[in-house]
């Protein structure tokens, strides 16, 4: 009734290469923020293809996108997507093949005329990456509820635009957000396509994966105060000097995440000095720290010895130092059904069904706490991602999107009533 | 015949309070880069007080501002001032206490009907702190022939503007820049009077001190090179990051320069991640280093330390490093004979002839390319600078312009022909 091996591959590239004008950069990368003109664009031209698909397009207030393929019954959709932004100077991949991979299984049933069992929509969400407005995942967050509302005002980006003001220059209707999250229930089950970003896939010579769980993340923000002082004038004796005590966290933070398990890691994307002249000793210095690790407790134990290198490294050295948490995102476990089902459709088209985990956070995590989750992984050529070289072939775009398309065709079809609570 | 005693300290506490609503941050700081509007106006004003004091005004082609009072003789002009410009979120005191002490000392000698054997001529100097373009000792540099004047259309800002059309916006002239530099025997001595921008001045109670020498500085660039990639995909074992390395630097500089001497001193300023995202591992890492000494030969062997460090780091952790030296000056010693006058004349002013070295580069340093130079520092509370918490009492201001306004008056009598060459 439904072949996966008929969807239109070329048609997904294509698109894919469409896209890749919205944002572009010099580099030859994409930067395409949460709730810009770029992300508006992209997200634009996604509708107007899922009309042309002939899904039932809508837009919630939060700037998220859905196109609903209806089922042979009533009841609650499968959904499947990923997002449009991206990092700064970021990749072409990383978010859109989840969505047009996506929009590629649905609008293929409907030109075999196959109908699911369940409906299926495809979900575009807003502002993924957390680049601009520090918080991740966040159209996500309004799906499932957890996004503090009362925030809208007071979260600005580096320009000091707030989301408030940004998500209605977007078209969205920031007075109305509430409105974006649906109850459990509402899906039977999210299945999310993405890039592997890493070289796990590539090391095993294989274009498709099934995720295991996702790492959970914290999001950190840690500021040091010492005292602008002329970087000629002062003795070294007499600093009180915030640049070396970053330093020092920059390594303490390496290194206990090199001791604490190979799944942990931690990173220092963002490091700020101000005033931030040659000749001035720093007034501050602030610094965003990443720290994840496919085990909860694993991961805020590493957080609580970077919290004390911290307080260590301000009291010898006569500093101020503080250290915020601005986003946590739990571990999650794929759900074992959505496994095993994506491993018997992988089957089904003569590919092995590799499983691995995911180091890096994605919607399915937000939507985890709606129903159960599932996630494919498609080759990234080096392991690379979040800059201008992240590449996966056609022929790799095409494996994931009939995987995509053979396992959403399967998981609509499955008595999702019966299965244990995610 | 000329009473430095004398001198209208009210007016120059006046014109400093006057001069801090130009380029006024929301912290009660002062942003006055070279040549924006804030400089042009603080400028503006100067000159401005220049004719009403009864100086013949002159503006050079690259922006520098002079007022000119003349002699009983022809004859070199004794030249003294400093700059108007500040780093970001400066204080209010470092550039124009130098200015307005020495266009008070000039306009008490007119209104006292007191004619000096040489002319005097106060100098604005344009650009002094390096803040926007790479390039400290701007002003000066013109004026003593160093600058390299073929670098106007390349060397720019962080917004992308050149100096070049900086200038031509300030309303100077590029085209005739070179005009701007000016042959040895112009001048017969140069004396820049400055806030100490430390605390030794504090710590032996003295509001002024003379100056013996000018510590030398290198300005470098370090740029890290690494791959960019997901900050919770790539294990740590597999990142080419070059924040640690960075991190790894800082300490190396800040370890290098306590080990060589007191007098040695290694400033990170600046430092930037790109794309500079939380969740991205860098690409790139760039920072500053600001490394003085009053011996050069010391400094030299520290800056050949770092650049050592730099490669050890980057070869263990298979990094690309590379470290550009942006600006150098050499340390400079204050004339004998210059000194000598100024502890007479702090002499009979009823105050100690405290001598102390400047760990602070000035255009004192580049001045010295053309004639004899001296410096007065008048004391900084809290040995504070480069901040809104600069201040240097009404009093001390007085302190410092009565001794370089006998200083200046004894000096327009030197038989300066016979000093030995500096």
């Amino acid at each position: 009734m439904f072949a996966a091996r008929k969807i239109n591959a070329a048609r997904v590239n294509q698109r894919l290469a469409h896209l890749a004008q919205f944002g572009r950069t010099g580099e030859g990368g994409i930067t395409r923020f949460a709730l810009t003109a770029e992300e508006k664009a992209a997200t634009d031209a996604v509708a107007a293809w899922m009309a042309e698909a002939g899904l039932e397009v809508r837009r919630d207030a939060a700037g998220n996108l859905f196109g609903r393929l209806p089922g042979r019954r009533q009841g609650p959709a499968v959904l499947t997507g990923s997002h449009l932004d991206s990092v700064p100077n970021g990749g072409n991949f990383d978010g859109p093949l989840g969505v047009l991979g996506a929009l590629e299984a649905v609008q293929s049933m409907r030109e075999q005329g196959a109908v699911p069992e369940l409906p299926i929509e495809v979900v575009s969400f807003m502002g993924e990456e957390g680049s601009r407005f520090p918080w991740g995942l966040m159209g996500s967050s309004f799906l499932n509820g957890t996004f503090p509302c009362d925030q809208l005002a007071a979260m600005k980006d580096r320009q000091g635009i707030s989301l408030e003001e940004a998500l209605r220059q977007y078209g969205a209707r920031p007075e109305a957000v509430h409105s974006a999250a649906v109850p459990a229930g509402r899906y039977a089950a999210y299945v999310e396509m993405h890039i592997e970003q890493a070289g796990v896939l590539e090391s095993h010579n294989l274009p498709v994966g099934i995720v295991t769980g996702i790492a959970g993340m914290r999001q950190l923000r840690a500021v040091i105060r010492g005292r602008a002082e002329h970087a000629g004038a002062c003795p070294m004796e007499l600093r009180r000097d915030p640049m070396p005590a970053a330093a020092e966290l920059v390594l303490a933070a390496e290194r206990l995440a090199r001791e604490s398990d190979p799944a942990t890691r931690a990173t220092v994307g963002f490091l700020q000095a101000s005033p931030g002249a040659a000749n001035v000793i720093p007034a501050q210095v602030e610094l965003t720290l990443d720290i994840r690790d496919l085990d909860g407790a694993r991961r805020d134990a590493c957080v609580e010895r970077v919290r004390a290198a911290l307080a260590e490294i301000c009291r010898r050295r006569g500093l101020e130092g503080e250290l915020v948490v601005e986003h946590t995102s739990p571990p999650v476990r794929c759900h074992p059904e959505l496994i095993s089902t994506m491993a018997a459709a992988a089957r089904s088209l003569g590919r092995e069904p590799f499983q691995l985990p995911s180091g890096a956070v994605h919607d399915a995590a937000n939507v985890a706490a709606l129903c159960p989750v599932g996630m494919i992984f498609v080759r990234s050529r080096g392991g690379l991602s979040h800059c201008p070289e992240e590449y996966t072939s056609p022929e790799d775009v095409a494996a994931g999107t009939e995987l995509l398309a053979e396992t959403l065709w399967r998981i609509a079809a499955v008595e999702w009533e019966r299965w244990p609570e995610p």
